[in-house]
């Protein structure tokens, strides 16, 4: 058996101020990587042994994979970082209040922009300095790839490429990977292996911070896929995450 | 120009226990990771951006490197992790307390096992639970390149591949780089790249998490050496490692 573990990220900053982040470098708090902290010892009780570890080019996911590799003591295994599963982009509206965006553009508007599949929020520009365009870590990547914006199909086109090309046959060599990303990317992949539709995905709230076992055969066939951790608590960060839109 | 910093890890809890550490894997103390974050904004502050980094396989160096690329928001830079970077390895006398060691064997034999540059300590039995043979970080590494003891000698043999084949090439890829390593292992890069003897490289004593700049020309010349930082504090740092064994 071949064992994939995929984690949302803990809470951020922005997350607490309930700003719309995507692509802006934003650091965990301390809550959130107390979170870390107590999936890594969750992960290590339950015996798991990562050899390779997947995730984005943005701080609160790679800290948070940090935390958890050094809780496992496994901190010097090989890290890959991609801007493929960093979160999705939400163009003009990264950096605004959620609540705030709620009261201007009304409930609606916002969640055609949070969760609609294939709506993107306006574009921000390449002269704004919130843009990626302007950033050294996205240098080497195509100028053509990097995003103003995007709807989640455009997240899953783009992070769905490194699931079937780098961490999904890297299980013919290793037998337990673990990915630290974020909503949407992780979305992405969770869509993809479990054929999940346009519109059942955007209801998908994965709470941040808790392990998802996914389990191959040796075929790597999906046999079998499982929240990680006490499943009364992950029902209320599943609930917190769907009504961020509404909080003041 | 281009830039390489080479950094020994901050305080570790077997620093503080004045034992013998080698490849054991132990933590950094509290007092380590301050000293990686100060070396973190130090590097910020003088305008370092890192484009690429290197460590051990052990988590003292790792934990020093992801502490200061957190600090200056660098936490997706790619890290190549290598066993060839670990710390020379003490044989049996890997978790041996220095003072005890030294009243037992005499300040004479210790300061040999310390700091000759070819005589080894006895080797650690490969049925150890200790033994590095016995640790899968170690398993894709061939069982003939896994040490058993190491003389200083040993360790700049080993490390020195790395340096030669990964890292300098490297600069001709990028302007700014950095290696978190161990005392013994950044002994080697220095003894090569200074052309050091045999006698007086045993004499370097490297401060902890001190940032230790070389500077290349463009065609890969050393122009330049120099640590970063208070000069006096540096000093002080040297001095305190120099005592170690003496120390009760």
């Amino acid at each position: 058996m071949k064992k994939v573990v995929l984690i949302r990220h803990g809470e951020s900053a922005w997350n607490k101020e309930n700003r719309f982040t995507g692509w802006t470098d934003v650091d965990l708090t301390e809550n959130g990587v107390q979170e870390a902290v107590k999936a890594g010892k969750l992960l290590k009780e339950q015996g798991f042994r990562f050899e390779r570890a997947f995730t984005s080019y943005l701080k609160r996911a790679n800290k948070t994979l940090n935390t958890i590799l050094d809780q496992m003591d496994l901190d010097w295994i090989p890290v890959d970082k991609t801007w493929r599963l960093n979160e999705k982009h939400y163009g003009m509206l990264q950096g605004l209040n959620k609540a705030e965006t709620t009261e201007k553009y009304g409930a609606e508007q916002v969640k055609i922009w949070r969760r609609s599949y294939d709506i993107r929020p306006d574009v921000i520009a390449r002269t704004d300095p919130r843009s990626a365009h302007n950033d050294p870590r996205y240098a080497n990547v195509p100028k053509s790839f990097i995003p103003d914006t995007e709807a989640l199909k455009d997240t899953v086109e783009r992070a769905l490429p490194y699931w079937l090309e780098i961490i999904y046959p890297s299980l013919k060599h290793h037998d337990e990977i673990i990915v630290a990303a974020h909503g949407n990317s992780l979305r992405a992949i969770i869509k993809y292996l479990k054929n999940i539709s346009d519109e059942d995905i955007v209801e998908l709230n994965l709470p941040t911070a808790v392990p998802y076992l996914f389990t191959f055969d040796n075929d790597l066939n999906l046999v079998k896929d499982e929240f990680l951790g006490n499943a009364e608590e992950i029902k209320k960060l599943m609930d917190a995450v769907a009504n961020q839109g509404n909080k003041k």
